[in-house]
């Protein structure tokens, strides 16, 4: 839970972002944002729960009446943000409009769904809707000391759950059977929350997005383990490595030395300064070079924080100057269709100087006993 | 899963109600709407994956490239659905935009992210947006025997959950100690997922959505436990049973005995042909005529089905008229502030003469040993 203080700074930032963009207000939904500007963790429903900022004036929490208790247990009673609750038989986009009042530009989180957008829309046709992204992303790219910490417990409570990982992964049970056993130990090495959970084995390890199957694990089977959660303070973790099920393919090993040597050549690279697209670049030269170019069709990274997806995406084309405080994944991989794939990922913070791995895993083959 | 001859009468179900509201394309992004049109389980990501159903012509599934394996994997294949891959740094909703061609309305999935909304916004200014429950909300509403059977078998797993709250319900735990065994059970019990866990002890009881907290039970106390989760099949589960630690105070089992009566009543009362408000009505008289008006503040259900919330709400003003395969909790709750409070909740399906209780646990206050 980021302490008041530091949430004050958040609302003040956002505050100045609506004026410099010139934007009269910013409606804030359950969810990540939410989260990050008033500490108040809520879900998303049907029915609206809305921060109501505006560039000038007070700000409000519209809250559906059996909500209110909630939400002032939260942080956000102590900021300053009037709770304003509707009842079950009113319409809460016609309060936020009355709060608002009249205004030409609105920022909406951009996760708020679809229904609250058009009615949102409908309620204020002579307003333009922008993207909060806009005003929110500088803010949530910039991690502070607390927010590194709080992703590197996360970091940590991940990295129990790999260091465990030949518990459960042997040869003769099935991938799911695997993963429910990696999803409890998610939650008992420190989650609050299970988001992933990746099992490939042979063959599947050939789609990065597989998730888990009741493909039979065998010997000599390469696994790519790709598994994350959000802790409690609502930080998330996501950490990949390759397991070998005895001794792998020859060929197997030959490009998860290419692999390996890409990774670290990435995390040697990010350091203030730089672009976001030449992490990218520089892992995947590497391994174009070694003739696996084809093999790596995904980006190299995503950000990380209260969401296991944000800004900034390693990726070509994101030209972003690397800052300290943010946070992001390195996770080349290398995938041969039908046979067998390979991906290693960290999560990396930049520093003053360069950046912090927060996962603390070796990065070698793991070479699991028959 | 949904059977292909089930995935394709919702898609054809879809598709005429396009042509009947004169919409030219609906556009459905990863959520139980895209489950439920086409069987694929993504979860919604920055990157987008998108059904593009026009009214007239072919349908595709516009997906990260990354993702073609998984969605080849899933029933969307064969459906006649063209899966339409893009490249990491391709830009999927000019994608979209080409395959739509010109358009006057497009609609959009309930839960698009605004991002998204935005984007397709921006790549074509002169389509209407407009919601697809306009158009999804009569077939999700209407279940199927076997999106009934799929719900009886959710309601059954939450079932067993409750019957076993006696061996983490005890005098002393934390409310969050008893949450994290009912989450372990919620899963070892039959859900893919635990989606969400209430354990209102004692004065936390009055407050409808209250989740858990490090208050230690305390004899006497009542208790309302609200919990639910998600099968593999993708089909939601909710039940609320109030529980006793010994015997509860007076006046608790006063109101108890109103409540009890009223969730009777309007499970007695929900049959084809009367409206969702009515039921509301029923339970909220008898509980008003008992003094207890003010003390029941929300409505009294919401639909279920791949959603925990959908269409029908049971709330006032809701005049949608009930029909047979409509299905939906019955929640009365009855809440004083600062003391304790009680709810009983079932899910009921609409058959052709009355309704089918899915959950079977006694509705009678369950006082545990101390």
């Amino acid at each position: 839970m980021a302490a008041r203080s530091e949430l004050t700074t958040r609302m003040d930032g956002a505050r100045s972002g609506l004026l410099a963009s010139g934007f009269d207000a910013l409606l804030v939904t359950p969810g990540a944002d939410l989260r990050y500007l008033t500490g108040y963790d809520a879900l998303p429903l049907e029915r609206l729960t809305c921060l109501v900022l505006p560039s000038i004036g007070e700000p409000h929490l519209v809250v559906p009446a059996l909500e209110v208790p909630a939400a002032q247990a939260s942080p956000v009673a102590g900021l300053g943000v009037q709770i304003t609750p509707w009842q079950e038989t009113e319409d809460p986009v016609a309060l936020v409009t009355r709060i608002l009042g009249e205004v030409s530009t609105v920022a909406l989180d951009e996760h708020m769904w679809a229904e609250k957008v058009l009615a949102f829309r409908d309620a204020m046709p002579h307003a333009q809707q922008v993207l909060a992204g806009q005003v929110l992303r500088r803010l949530r790219m910039r991690k502070s000391a607390a927010e590194i910490a709080e992703l590197r417990e996360a970091a940590s409570a991940i990295d129990r759950v790999h260091s465990r990982m030949a518990e459960w992964l042997r040869v003769g049970r099935t991938e799911r059977e695997v993963g429910r056993d990696i999803a409890d130990a998610i939650i008992s090495e420190g989650h609050a929350r299970v988001d992933f959970v990746i099992v490939a084995s042979g063959p599947n390890g050939a789609s990065p997005h597989a998730e888990v199957s009741e493909r039979v694990i065998e010997a000599g089977d390469p696994v790519v383990v790709d598994i994350g959660g959000t802790t409690g303070a609502g930080y998330c973790s996501d950490e990949t490595r390759t397991y070998s099920l005895g001794d792998p393919p020859a060929e197997f090993s030959d490009y998860y030395a290419v692999l390996l040597q890409a990774q670290l050549a990435a995390c040697a690279h990010a350091r203030p300064g730089v672009t976001a697209e030449s992490v990218d670049t520089v892992g995947r030269d590497l391994i174009e070079a070694a003739g696996y170019g084809e093999a790596f069709m995904h980006r190299t990274g995503h950000g990380i924080g209260l969401d296991t997806h944000e800004e900034p995406y390693i990726v070509a084309g994101n030209t972003t100057v690397l800052e300290p405080g943010m946070a992001f994944s390195i996770e080349p991989g290398i995938y041969l269709t039908g046979r067998h794939g390979a991906r290693i990922e960290d999560i990396v913070a930049i520093t003053h100087d360069g950046c912090e791995r927060l996962n603390q895993r070796p990065r070698d083959l793991a070479v699991l006993p028959l």
